[in-house]
């Protein structure tokens, strides 16, 4: 577990050599510093810092989640121990990584969001991503027993990342409704699909065949007067998805100690503020839930 | 888990179209195809395709990994039951992604290299970055019972990864010199660390100040004058790392089956060439196991 | 003069085959687009297009300007005609690219400022610094005579170019700010320097010597008591540098023209309204310049 | 024309100050450092250095040549006093970088070739292609009169341009051929196409149609049954553009000088070598001229 430097570091220090040292040598690797001729290597290295003042988004999709659903017998339209696994999950990685301002996922995706300002690993894309990424596939297997009991987890699951950046927070707001107006649209069609399949008898080539070019007015009127579902009632977890964000809660613990002016050590309750990572299934498109949480965003000026 | 058509072919879309429209609506995303007026931020994402004709190499490396490895018992200087567990690990990344060529692993570390001439995910930086690192990262978690067995994992563990290129065959056994000498140093001083510390009875801070400015002979020398140890003859797993490669392998199994002009079915010897994961402990920076290995490389020209 | 069909528009064609067409194929450039065997080369060209909603800053800086300007004989400290030439070039890069919202120049430097929504060149970095430096570069040379008169030009002058996004109204303000003061700093030097050379008769060594760590005050304090000099009221062109930015103007032309109802051709004052662009020397660090000039900025939300 | 450190050399040292520092204060110009407060906009600079070990490409393309050649008057199918502006301020831009080992032009494109190994601009793509644009554009203005005489240049041209990095000896060759080839198609179709209109009195519509859909060898036989005109034989700066290169040349000049052991001067002819940019109109798809001029490429190895 020795640990080197750290390559741009490394890149840094020869390039800052610049200004004493001949052109000629700026990117051989200095003897003195070099613990092999292979070094060199370490310069072919990019730099993928992203820019400053933007948000930096990382977004995961789970890889071929159609077949680990099916293999893990997920039920239709919505698995809440998959949805509760994911919200474990993204948890763990907000709790590795404080800047993430808020989290939103729906169905196998989960988006996390840094603040402008982050410095976290010197805003590097790479860097950024792959912990996201990482940290959240070990905890999906970790946690898989606190949602799945006994049922194994068959193989290990892939996710894979990118990393967005977003200039303001209008955009950045438009980026979150983006990601809810899909979870909406695509629950709409998977619960009608799932009804008409698993109440209404038809097969799922049936179902297709139903759901071409309906509106979503015209599915909500198939949930409605053919099976007695109002959507509009259906859970929240998967109508809106699940929002992850940082808040102060209050946490009143009792400690035994001696206070000033007294002799004998008593039981006092303590309370402390402590931030937590809290999960809101709400709407975030409108201005409601922003104007509630005025911390998560920061100011364009 | 509807699948959306992925954000890059939407883009290329929207670019393609140029041809025929005018150029201020470049950008726009057209009404027809989006399924919401959010959709724009689409157009935020950036290409991060890697040159062409380019080794691509995927590093990992353990986060924290010193504190894990104490807090998990690790034994010193290395660990048996973690050095199975990452190759464990890489086996299970390449047998996703068998465009790696050759993977390469000592300590918490492991290098990917992915074929020249690959076009998974087209090449992209964060897809097979993020891909690599989460695949490793579920399937730590996955087999870590095969090593540890009841010894519990007390939290689930996080590896960065980065991405970086290699134009020709040299750059890139220079890459892979450089890991496997790095793997070297850091081996020959931790033996002769936790021998002082071990069997001499030094201090951890007496053995650190013992070694400071020690050349590397002057470690072997302490090992076997003081110690009786010839470093040479230490396990190759530790002081080589290991190499991971696609080698043929040869499988006789036996099917029941009814030859032609026979009248019963009879047990029969078959013989099938099949692609395996073979691991190495070796040297990889001289020629012979390149020499040995010849379909490892593409040729530069 | 025959053109191309573009290279990234027949990259994005061969990567929107994907949906269609086997992996392995993606790069091959298909036989029926290639006019040879060797266009596969075009897909060694990366997308470098800017984050969407960031102004695109592309700052020119004159290459060994200090030498150029001592063969030209410049004058000390400044020069009206080269400062003249430069703001020249500058119109007529923004005379080309009307997507210049506003350029600030000193020296032997300019920036250009392009909207934060431009689409000019699908916001490619490469085609709008190489764009705005060529346009520069050859307006320097074309309209020397202009400025410099009989005086030749000694040989072709270079500039380099560079790219930098800013995500906000602040940030940007603040990099024009920067520039501004810089301007201010250069040239309070440099006018006490050279009026400690050309009116105080000191070697420039000595001049050197005397400025070293004075503060601004210090330098006014020279320049006031010394030689009678009070900076405030030097030309604003050298304190401030040159802002330049498109303003509505009223021209009024005189037409002959047939008026209705009537029978013959008369002269007739006719007005209309044109953008030009106009060149401003003041402060633009503080408020009032952008207030007067609200069309300049895009609003951050 | 004072000068500043440098960004990129700033960015580094601040940077660097992370081992020492507390994170927050990453990028955080420190005061001593800054000039002004507005420094900190630099840090949005990013780092666009080359890929090392790869040729580096730059391409220039006239902007809207088309138009600027029917404005002088160009001559059709080519125009020999442009052609040789072209070569001229490739020349001026080879003279400026010398690590530019070969340049190809033809009609209103020139390429220039970087070392692989190259330090120039500390391999910057920005700095490069600006670099580049800027000495050829004002190169193109200052020689204009050495071609074109008392015909004025009507106004500043552009050009833009675009950097591409080729990993092997294979693919940079390719690309040249790719250019070599461009040529050989465009030129052949437009003297055929101006041989049509300007002898055979065909109107450029009636010409084109003509010419739609037919192949090489076709064209060739109109040319040559119709206007008895071999196309083989028409010049070589048409058919095959025009590659520089650097060559050495032996230079005899006359000195006068005192030689030891005599006691007078005289005149004495010295001869030295020295390199100078040659012009070739030349096939370079096929093997000849790479292996007459072995220095231009290095080793893949």
């Amino acid at each position: 577990m020795w640990t080197i430097i750290g390559t741009s570091k490394f890149c840094a220090t020869v390039r800052f050599g610049v200004v004493k040292r001949p052109l000629a040598s700026l990117f051989t690797c200095s003897r003195a510093m070099a613990k092999s001729k292979f070094e060199y290597v370490r310069c072919f290295e990019t730099d993928d810092t992203c820019l400053r003042n933007c948000y930096i988004v990382v977004r995961l999709d789970g890889r071929n989640f159609h077949k680990f659903a099916e293999q893990h017998k997920f039920t239709k339209p919505n698995d809440n121990r998959a949805l509760g696994l994911m919200t474990r999950s993204a948890r763990s990685v907000m709790e590795e990584l404080e800047d993430v301002v808020i989290a939103y996922g729906q169905s196998d995706e989960f988006s996390f969001v840094f603040k402008r300002s982050t410095t976290w690993f010197k805003r590097r894309a790479s860097k950024l991503m792959t912990h996201v990424t990482s940290q959240f596939s070990s905890s999906y297997v970790f946690y898989w027993k606190e949602f799945f009991g006994e049922q194994p987890l068959l193989y290990p699951p892939g996710f894979d990342g990118r990393v967005v950046l977003y200039p303001s927070n209008r955009n950045l707001r438009d980026y979150l409704s983006w990601r809810q107006a899909d979870c909406h649209i695509n629950n709409l069609y998977n619960t009608v699909f799932w009804t008409l399949v698993q109440k209404g008898g038809l097969t799922t080539a049936q179902a297709e065949e139903r759901l071409k070019r309906t509106l979503a007015a015209e599915k909500n009127e198939i949930l409605f007067s053919e099976f007695s579902i109002n959507y509009n009632t259906e859970a929240l977890l998967h109508r809106k998805g699940t929002a992850l964000i940082w808040e102060k809660t209050e946490e009143t613990i009792t400690k035994r100690m001696k206070l000033p002016n007294e002799e004998e050590e008593k039981d006092v309750n303590v309370t402390r503020s402590r931030k937590r990572v809290q999960a809101h299934h709400c709407d975030i498109i409108g201005e409601t839930f922003w104007e509630e949480h005025p911390d998560i965003l920061e100011d364009d000026g």
